[in-house]
């Protein structure tokens, strides 16, 4: 990225590459962004150059950036309460619980706070060993529940391969995804059939009284948003019930608003016992995760301790931001206009786009999350970058992006599209119409093409 | 808990029993304290009274509650940037770990961000694997480090025991710790030869080439504040190296400034490869952990990727709040004042109580820390409270700080003094009169009392 010209800037720069060690990366070939301001939908660099963030960082800025109600509220706590044990009680933690549980299924009604998502889901799976006095836990290749060991054990994605330190007991099992079905399926109908009854015949060859959860992203995000076929989570939790199983619903990345609706699973039919969510909950402003709990399980813990917690669980710095973020959200009907971008918008011009394109295979999304699957091949679905790189052909079609000031989320050898939830219209058709140009780059590594 | 009187502190209190799942907690039995506001040394509760507090809440307000300029510069950053993804760059970030890699060992100049202490251990944990390419690590009974699962697993106090999912592949020895030792030892020279002794046999037989990590508090927090005799750690930095094996400190509650000087580490004669921290990074106002680096293992990963992250490493919000209180406390001579009240006002007066009140089995402690060690005979060093739990002597003990407007810090039969490290002396000897009080409550337990 361009090193900043302001002094101010480079200095910033400077103490990064110095001091700074970051995530997922080598080390030696950093070139980040500085970023100093933000403005919505937009981000801005040390020099004034303004950014669309069609990635809303990494799926969280659910409100975009620097939202004025938002910011007043983080300011006004951070003037009253900055910080207090988890012990006490404090007016902005029930607030936050409250209203994320009158967004939960009726059934949920308790909210144990963390710091983000992987705490979250090392939990959930803690309150479900507990609760059932089983070991086991299922989870899905692709899925990605955080890089903590547990959660990372349960993760189905190349990040764990590095890290995989077991002992998780993890079973794993393909969920439905018809575009690279391993079900030889020719309908979601009969994806869904199969994938349930791989599930079933994995519990049946592990030990059927040996599990006690199947954690689930409702919606896959980062492995490129694969929407269940309808009767699939239904179909989950009737396994769930018929094995005494917990039924855990990661909605860490496409809780509050992503794709629509509130939380994912309300496109759906089924309830889940334990929801683990991050990121959209306060739009990344103050780090908070936490998890939904069903009243059975919670009761479980009402005479006997749950035995664990963290330090800055139900921070009320976090929890002010969760509470003015949801809201915001309703006061200024996000969710609502999330539903809208999918359904007038991205939807319709990202099918325009595959049309022109033949690098686009396949378009997936609701909402404010739409994926482009690249590849070189529509018969064969041979993927642009193979699984788990980014190679240097999908690292043009995105300098494309970046050079027009266009950020968007990369995975492999997919283009995510995750802006905020608030995004204009006005601002979806610019940011469309950068991609449209990068795609054309992307179609010129497809076969046959000169 | 006195249920709050004020409309709505009332409210806070049934919105948090409603909502609120607490953490380490039977639910049911809850009372929690409403709190509604800080100031320095002192919280104050939804009907006006003042509570002051010895605890730091969970030991990590370490410049105490609503420091002007950190709640400033908490209000400028939320201004000017809350958030952003990990892969860039902004000037919050560069600064606080500049000025955290100032202030440790001069071979460590690169800083992870974390959410907190967990999720630091896990990643030092894992980095040390990959850089040895071993399995193995040892840690200290006593010590704790997280409830995530690996920070859990190399945890060595009870809070494990209903948690403990394995395959850390942990060992684990004990440290010293003369008042209540394992190793039969009379002096403090002894204690440390023979815990050595201990370490140095275990890894000869479980393998002296499988160990990736050591990993211990530099002072042992929670499980009583145990300073390691002074060859202790240098002891085992050369084990370390003796066997290939990375020196993991954690400083998560100790670092800056707790003990009276900057890290804990400073003030014995060794240099980790990975220090952890949390908590008085910037005063528990915004959650943030990290690890700081070694350069022989940031170099490690030039040019090979860490396969690790998350969402809010380095959280701008978080940043400036460190930056900032690292600037207040060398502006304020913090770190100074804690010395101080360790050596002229705690210290002494401690020793003066441990006369008086024959249930203090042993005063341990430096700085702004300290435990009472409490026990029903000094012969015995019967705990007043047995391992593991907080009985109803114990409880009645701590109830006469509460009722009398003074927070402390407990575990099991111990109570532990860990206000912020700017108190004054006036309120360290308030706090140490109404202490006095308890102290003689601890005394009818004692083995004769009538």
């Amino acid at each position: 990225m361009p090193i900043p010209q302001s002094a101010e800037g480079r200095k910033a720069y400077e103490l990064d590459r110095a001091h700074v060690f970051h995530s997922w990366s080598a080390q030696a070939s950093l070139d980040p962004f500085v970023f100093a301001k933000g403005d919505g939908s937009y981000l801005i660099d040390a020099d004034g150059k303004r950014y669309l963030d069609f990635s809303s960082q990494l799926v969280f800025t659910n409100i975009g950036h620097q939202h004025p109600r938002l910011v007043e509220a983080i300011k006004k706590q951070a003037e009253t309460l900055c910080t207090l044990a988890p012990a006490h009680a404090v007016a902005s933690r029930g607030e936050a619980a409250k209203l994320i549980t009158d967004r939960l299924p009726d059934s949920l009604n308790k909210v144990m706070f963390t710091n983000g998502g992987a705490d979250a889901v090392e939990h959930a799976i803690r309150m479900a060993r507990l609760y059932t006095g089983r070991y086991k836990v299922i989870s899905q290749f692709r899925g990605y529940h955080g890089a903590t060991q547990q959660a990372m054990n349960i993760s189905g994605d190349n990040r764990r391969w590095p890290n995989d330190y077991g002992a998780g007991a993890t079973c794993r099992f393909f969920g439905p995804f018809l575009y690279r079905s391993v079900y030889h399926a020719r309908s979601e109908e009969e994806e869904c059939e199969r994938a349930l009854e791989a599930l079933e015949n994995l519990i049946a060859f592990e030990g059927p009284e040996a599990f006690a959860a199947i954690i689930l992203e409702t919606i896959p995000g980062t492995a490129g948003f694969m929407p269940p076929p309808e009767g699939f989570l239904p179909g989950v939790r009737e396994l769930c019930d018929k094995y005494g199983i917990v039924m855990i619903l990661d909605e860490v990345m496409v809780g509050f608003g992503r794709t629509g609706s509130w939380f994912a699973l309300d496109q759906f039919d089924v309830t889940p016992d334990l929801v683990t969510f991050a990121k959209g909950v306060n739009s990344g402003y103050v780090p908070m995760g936490g998890i939904g709990l069903s009243d059975d399980i919670a009761h479980f813990f009402d005479e006997r301790a749950y035995p664990g917690g963290l330090t800055y669980s139900g921070h009320p710095l976090a929890a002010a931001a969760a509470a003015e973020t949801l809201k915001i959200m309703a006061d200024e009907k996000i969710v609502e206009n999330a539903a809208h971008l999918g359904n007038d918008v991205f939807g319709p011009a990202l099918a325009e786009l595959q049309d022109k394109h033949p690098s686009i295979g396949e378009v997936r999304g609701r909402g404010a999350f739409w994926a482009l699957d690249l590849v070189t091949d529509r018969e064969t679905k041979e993927p642009l970058s193979p699984y788990g790189t980014v190679n240097e052909k999908m690292k043009q079609v995105l300098s494309v992006c970046t050079a027009n000031g266009l950020l968007v989320f990369n995975n492999m050898h997919r283009i995510h599209i995750t802006p905020p939830l608030n995004l204009s219209d006005e601002d979806a058709r610019k940011g469309l119409a950068i991609l449209d140009n990068a795609l054309s780059v992307a179609d010129e590594f497809y076969v046959g093409a000169k």
